[in-house]
């Protein structure tokens, strides 16, 4: 049933600006033992998020890092192969917060939720079933309070929270506008997701067009991305508009000061801003879960995943996602 | 009764950056015919404040700005000398929103607000009772929603607006912190106005300071500056902490870029930042004056202003309050 060795990726040095292959280290651990109230999970695939760059680092931070020599912090899909916990029986599907860059992974089933394939295959519990789909459902449920009269505009509308934050805003009836980063993405957010247009980030013209799109300015922006983008898109907003600060990745890897246009479309435009962690907002989950599953079987969402193959792969993998090379939620199937 | 001629300071040039002596210009002209339903007022003192400055540059903003040659923007006090409106006698002391920079000006009353001395002497009228104390209450009260729990930490605190904001909170019970350029305006803060504590944000342990007092952080920041300083705030914030983006002095004088540490804080502590400006709140302005009023009463709220004597000395009066060298609210007396 089980190999003998569980195989790692460890962290070996804290990245400094992008990481770099040799900050991860491949190492073999003995099989954890499976006591009481516990069990053995074989993950099968690893769901990367560009969050966990964020635990690579020193300093105070919404989390503890992870410390230099352990797993790199990860979500994991994986099937139970050995339980003594009544809760959990071999050969369930467990989707685990903390599974990790590894093979086998030891759960209390305090970060583990069970995967239901009649609602949707195993994967989509990675994306958007997952994390990422519901961290674009609270995001504009909760903290913009979205109403189908509201116009959206939203970064890394490829990416895994993007492009579910873009389609729930769609199938509520929003007129929904993304930024992209390349022809090949903003043509797929636009003619595969449905948005009603997508700017390319990377264009001359991206910040003439963004204000010509936006006409009266945007009135809620869902940020993936910080930095210039997010620069630019403040200045395209409407009077009390309101921004969800939802990830940075363009910030994850700063090692000095950024640099931005100050605040002023904040004062003058009465901006209000929030910051969110999908974490503190669990209180929605099962409404997430009826919508999302609804939304999902009438084909309002179309789930969008870049797998790439081998354990060997990560570290590579989540460089890619990082500079932004993936196309939807990046998945490495390891099994 | 009246001089034969209005003088009045023009916009002369738009500034780049800092305003110079050379961007206003003084010209006479011939004094307002008062026609029904409006009246003459005399100013006897004009009030500065720094967001007259966003009016002077071109661009997109909340207002329109100034057209070049127009009077410059501003509050003023002064007496009613000649009436043929119903609500308004000679004689009744007026503050007028737009009385602007000019030694007399026709008002058909929308802007104009009469004074009660019998609750604060007039020139109050054009502080703490007037703009800068209602922007620090509808700052605090309805944008942060101050409570007696909160730590408050409030920039630019020894002027007219900072330091009713840290008394306001000061007089609700909250811990205040202030924020000031200078040992003298530290030194004033602290022992006159009686807040908690203030720091120098010109020291070189300001950022260790501002931690160390913050402790797990600070519930609210009311801020007056932007740039730097702000920046330092945000890193000492609690989780859920809440800023109120009142005014970004040290960006209304900006030609290129900021810089600043990006936007990592709001995402990790989940911050909120709120932009406003107080025409929008004027709800809240009768309870305003309710509580302000019995707050200069009971001695609660200390009035701290900054006389500079002469019409002539508008520009540099406003050049040297851009650059931090007032000391309270700053009046031109020119009566």
């Amino acid at each position: 049933m089980c190999e003998t060795f569980n195989t790692q990726f460890v962290l070996a040095a804290r990245p400094v600006g992008l990481p770099k292959i040799e900050d991860f280290k491949l190492i073999r651990t003995p099989l954890p033992r499976v006591e009481a109230n516990t069990f053995l999970v074989r993950n099968t695939m690893i769901g990367l998020a560009p969050a966990s760059r964020i635990r690579m680092s020193e300093g105070p931070s919404y989390t503890t890092p992870t410390p230099l020599g352990d797993v790199v912090y990860s979500q994991s899909l994986g099937e139970v192969v050995e339980s003594a916990h009544e809760a959990y029986a071999p050969g369930d599907l467990v989707v685990l917060t903390d599974g990790g860059w590894q093979t086998y992974v030891l759960s209390d089933g305090s970060s583990a939720q069970k995967v239901d394939t009649t609602i949707a295959p195993a994967s989509v519990w990675l994306g958007v079933m997952g994390v990422s789909g519901f961290t674009a459902y609270a995001g504009l449920m909760k903290i913009a309070s979205l109403k189908p009269t509201d116009s959206l505009l939203v970064s890394a509308a490829s990416g895994a929270v993007g492009s579910s934050a873009g389609q729930i805003a769609k199938a509520i009836g929003c007129r929904v506008v993304g930024i992209a980063g390349g022809q090949q993405k903003v043509a797929h957010v636009r003619d595969t997701l449905g948005f009603h247009d997508c700017l390319d980030y990377r264009s001359d013209t991206f910040a003439d067009e963004l204000h010509t799109l936006g006409g009266d300015g945007f009135d809620v922006y869902f940020d993936n991305v910080g930095g210039p983008v997010r620069d630019a898109a403040l200045t395209a907003m409407a009077n009390f508009g309101r921004i969800v600060v939802c990830g940075l990745i363009s910030e994850y890897n700063n090692t000095g000061k950024a640099t931005g246009p100050g605040w002023m479309p904040i004062l003058t435009k009465r901006l209000s801003v929030q910051g969110f962690l999908m974490r503190d907002h669990m209180d929605i989950r099962e409404a997430f879960y009826r919508d999302m599953s609804a939304w999902i079987r009438s084909g309002k969402i179309k789930v969008l995943e870049d797998i790439v193959e081998g354990f060997d792969s990560l570290p590579i993998a989540f460089i890619n996602m990082l500079t932004g090379k993936n196309f939807g939620k990046t998945l490495v199937r390891i099994g």
